[in-house]
């Protein structure tokens, strides 16, 4: 009896083991077998006839291919990855993302201008941190507080006009500041293969919102101009404001008050209040926007998240784990570990700002 | 000489006193003439025999053709005053202008429902207010501390959970919840004259948006199943929110801590934070939609503004100047002064609630 038990045990052992490899074996080929697929999806779509490529400033490889493989499955329709449009949100964080973010923030230069130009007013600046450093562009000083605190300066000098005014201060900038290294209009420092795919997503019947550390009010003056994102579909930093009546006529009066700071853990928050659903694709370059990407890859379904990575010092600026802006380090951990997307400037983009074309 | 010099300068003032009048007789009939082609647009309107009556639920009447005549005339490329797509932002309070909010506002039954899911794990609600008014149904109490108070006890009563259970806390209660006196679902207690009136905005590429005192996530929930309007484009009140991980997912989780109350002047704010351009056409019920409908018809160029106004005590409530709920008061006053279309539901609507028309 013993000897006949142990024989049907090994029976069952040898079945549930034949069982258990068959599985492995089956999940392991339909792994392959997926990647191949994703890797056919893109081919056929690279392949079609009809196909234009869209995508034309970014070099044939690992991330353009991966984007295109993401696009093509969320929107073809029956697919078992299909997306419906409604639901096709793509986050885009701005500096260092969008257009470029070196030798420092570009709305940083707009802050230190707009000192310069109050500072008649206020005598005590000359004496007084951060205003003092601003005034005597010495950079060490702004920047050793952090993003924190450069956003509390920024928002801060940002303050006393209306919302209308406010657009016409930075509107006048952007017509007449230079990039101090480049000396091209800072409207011109915006990332060609960016702006191909803002426009190739949206061709995709996505919805693409900018969700940055930047002021709100800011980058409304130029995002939809340059970028096609109208100001409904901007998420920024804010300061408080009031309305008011002056001289009869309602106004929004902004305040020296900081309201929120649309950074890190904030992202997704801000993301939650303006959108109200999970985005299914995000894009950042620095740690800033490593929680937008962690809550946009978390979600169920097919998502795309993808860091740029800055490192082209030729044409642009190699930085990436020890930058004061910009770093890029636990990000890289993560989209290392997560599989996300990281595109490698110097060899992904054959061309990086729009006036390299001409 | 004095003798000439009197005739010259009665000759000057006859001239004059003519110039003056022939001006006071062109101003008055180019107002007369553009009343006229205002009515003359509408007429056209109607007339084309391609026309289509996309508010049939309106009877013809001053509210009905002024909404058409706004529309008409922001829509029509090359006329005088053609407002782009773009910024064809029309903004629509909820309670009480697209769906009932008596006898008391419905996310004030789904917080009462909530206390009374959640009393066990809080014995001292039994003798604590407001939760106590809560438990007993005590309606007088609870709406004796005015709106601000009733949105704290909302909010107060919606944290804890995700925003995800949350979700599904207000869809599971949305299934069930009965409206106390007509007995049907909340869902069904939208105005149908409204939702025509949102379905001919957007034909006429117009961008909807709500922006109610109501809870923004508890709004996003239907928002776009029943008026079509997606949660991007819903603004409410709003508790804190925080990003975590729990069980290694990223949540958000709602917090018990009110963060922004959307009323009153509070709306303009969260118009300008969330959309950052002024609407061309508000639509509200009550004095809370005041500020909101002063800053939008204060801006350049054709404006709409309109109050529902509720006089039908048989089909729905009657109620203004003196309600506790939807007080319509100095927001009457003011749409008399600025010349701003109000409805008379009883007689501009001949239908009210969907069922009806069944």
């Amino acid at each position: 009896m013993i000897r006949v038990h142990i024989d049907l045990i090994q029976s069952y052992m040898q079945v549930t083991i034949a069982m258990l490899l068959t599985l492995v074996m089956t999940a392991s080929a339909f792994a392959q077998e997926l990647t191949i697929n994703q890797g056919n999806v893109v081919q056929k779509e690279l392949d079609h006839p009809q196909f234009v490529d869209q995508l034309s400033s970014w070099n044939d490889g690992p991330s353009k291919r991966a984007i295109i493989a993401f696009v093509v499955q969320v929107s073809t329709l029956g697919g078992p990855n299909y997306i419906p449009p409604a639901r096709r949100i793509a986050v885009f964080d701005n500096d260092g993302t969008l257009w470029a973010e070196q030798p420092f923030y570009f709305q940083l230069k707009f802050a230190m201008d707009r000192i310069k130009t109050l500072a008649p007013q206020y005598p005590e600046w000359k004496t007084t941190q951060p205003f003092k450093a601003a005034l005597e562009g010495d950079l060490d000083t702004l920047l050793s507080g952090g993003k924190h605190a450069l956003l509390e300066l920024i928002m801060a000098t940002h303050a006393g006009s209306t919302v209308g005014e406010f657009s016409k201060i930075v509107k006048d900038w952007l017509g007449t500041a230079k990039h101090p290294t480049t000396g091209r209009p800072y409207t011109e420092m915006v990332y060609q293969p960016m702006l191909d795919l803002l426009a190739y997503l949206r061709a995709n019947e996505f919805k693409t919102f900018i969700t940055s550390g930047g002021g709100i009010e800011f980058m409304r003056v130029f995002a939809e101009e340059i970028y096609g994102i109208p100001p409904e579909q901007v998420i920024g930093s804010s300061i408080k404001i009031e309305y008011e009546y002056r001289n009869g006529k309602p106004v929004l009066v902004r305040l020296p008050e900081l309201n929120f700071i649309n950074d890190k853990a904030g992202k997704p928050v801000a993301i939650n209040q303006h959108i109200g659903r999970r985005p299914i694709a995000a894009f950042g370059n620095s740690d800033g926007d490593l929680q937008m990407l962690q809550w946009t890859c978390a979600g169920d379904g097919k998502r795309f998240c993808l860091y740029v990575r800055h490192t082209d010092a030729l044409r642009e600026w190699a930085y990436d784990r020890d930058s004061h802006i910009g770093r890029l380090d636990k990000g890289l951990d993560q989209a290392q570990t997560d599989g996300w997307t990281v595109v490698d400037m110097q060899h992904d983009w054959n061309i990086i700002f729009p006036s390299e074309g001409n």
